[in-house]
């Protein structure tokens, strides 16, 4: 059987050579693997995108898909580098929170790496997560790479909250390269209105409802409300940040 | 016989997961398929930019392979999704003028992909252009993943015009990373003069013939002249646009 | 035996068609052989920093490796294209000092790649470094792609200095996407002091024994003794430039 497939998500960026270092570690010790590059564009030490985003892909690769995650301000502290087995996927990286959307599947199981205190402390993609992917892609058993670890960091996405009216409080997750506004709104209405930064979009169900130029509301592709401008910019536009308030108000 | 390679030229950037995600597809519905990234940094929504790209590539790679192409503002509306089987190659992606490069085959079919009405409507590269990608690349015939298309939209590279004083007006096509403006000019010429922003540049051969700092015009790689500062950055320094005009004269 | 794995770094980033056309000789001409992304966003025609990636990564990955080196701003004049053997990896491009690394192994030998005058003039990258890499890939010879050439270009990186009062004189080298300064020093004291553009840094072992903020000198992961500011990005607040002094006096 040839290796599992292994993932790389890290905000190393790809203008100088931390990327290249970390491949021929997994080239070198998991010969015959396939390498897939999710990103290397993380903001720098972006704990919070890079779990989004983990959120978003994990589960969509098959059974046995290692995925390595090195979004790791903490590298060289007593942060913890560890591995997870869940729901058939097996993940890497510090314990820091990037790996929090494994952790909640009831299979979860999760392993403390040991670090050889001669590997470079400030590089652990490249000597602590990569050597132990490989031999995770090989075949190799959770157990087999570290003792068990119990309190990893468990991060969550903040719930949207339904106040008295029946109005859906929620804030702004994230954005996307064409400037949609990601929000944790999730909604089954079909007609509404969502306001956010003292304007209001109203919810359609396609980009194709709107008019080039309108700024509207709809479920996006991981099932949260996003707010877009067809054709345009909607962050620029709104001139928002991550965390500030956007309410749905349904229209029945 | 293992997958056919898939290849991927995108304008989703890579500082979020849509990629990954799209990956995740592929990686499940064709195991051991070589997933060979192009491009994911098409500017957002550029169509005329990833129809020159497309034109660039598609044929260099060999019989089989299947190219996904998303650059798809109409996500949502009425344009339809396409696969085209062109000269042995396969081409999946938005009726939207990028895969025009392979309609101009005398053999090249098009078909329209059915979009469940359930997938998401704002990420057809994850959840239409991706699965039929991998069922192309294990092999199944075109004609099985949609019904015939027939009014496809082609887009066209402007040809360059010549006038009565045998002089070639063309035009500013775009730009690469290196400052170098690629114009729709072709020529067999070895001596003669291209006029832009009102500044003239001498047709050379190779860049050792100009000297450092020196503005030159020659046959690109694509087979369509150039015109590029050795060791300096020819759009920044003439400041011109897409589309605007350029003329060859030639020498004799 | 399946093809090697082929690495790629170049400086064409990925906004165009550039990387595909390559990539489309590499799948074509050597199928089945891993196609490896290293970076092709070295900094346009940056032949130190290029020299100073290749540096850190050639070694770290397997024998029988072929590592493509595209940056190369000389292409089109008297610059000699060449391959190298050495060490058991294999190295294809331009000789203008992006390979040497690979260069002072003593069993490195370089033969200099014939360039049909026909192949375009501006993208070696394409028509002459990936089909010889291909065939490299395919198990042929270095002999069987070229003439032996004995006067490559061999760069090396600056060495520091010791003074007679035993201070450690070096330069900046890079910086990295996170700010860190990287410089030539190289020490084994874990007690001193490195100073910078008027400021000084104290030598730790890691991050963690940093104050949030502060500006720290710690060994990297390259061996080279780097300048950090913890959850900041020193490059930025010291202002300063590649060649500028630093100074290592070791406490004791």
């Amino acid at each position: 059987m040839p290796p599992a497939a292994i993932t790389l998500l890290t905000d190393f960026g790809t203008a100088d050579g931390y990327v290249a270092e970390l491949k021929g570690v997994l080239v070198s010790l998991a010969p015959g693997a396939s390498i897939v590059d999710l990103s290397h564009d993380i903001p720098a030490q972006d704990i919070a995108m890079a779990r989004l985003t983990v959120a978003r892909y994990w589960k969509r690769f098959p059974v046995g898909t290692v995925h390595v995650v090195v979004v790791d301000p903490g590298v060289g502290t007593a942060r913890a580098a560890i591995a997870i087995a869940s729901d058939g996927r097996l993940l890497v990286g510090p314990d820091n929170g990037v790996l929090s959307p494994a952790l909640f599947s009831l299979d979860a199981r999760v392993v403390q790496l040991p670090v050889d205190p001669r590997v470079s402390s400030t590089f652990h993609g490249r000597d602590v997560f990569a050597p132990v992917a490989a031999r995770l892609a090989l075949g190799e058993p959770l157990e087999a790479v570290g003792e068990p670890h119990r309190e990893a960091v468990r991060l969550r996405t903040p719930q949207p909250r339904r106040d008295a009216y029946g109005l859906l409080h929620g804030v702004v997750l994230t954005f996307d390269r064409f400037g949609n506004v990601i929000t944790n709104l999730i909604t089954q209405e079909r007609v509404g209105m969502v306001k956010v930064a003292g304007r209001a979009a109203r919810l359609v169900r396609t980009y194709g409802e709107a008019a080039p130029g309108e700024m509207v509301a709809l479920v996006g592709s991981s099932g949260l409300v996003e707010i877009a401008v067809r054709e345009g910019n909607a962050a620029q536009t709104l001139g928002i940040s991550r965390g500030d308030a956007v309410v749905l108000t349904a229209a029945n």
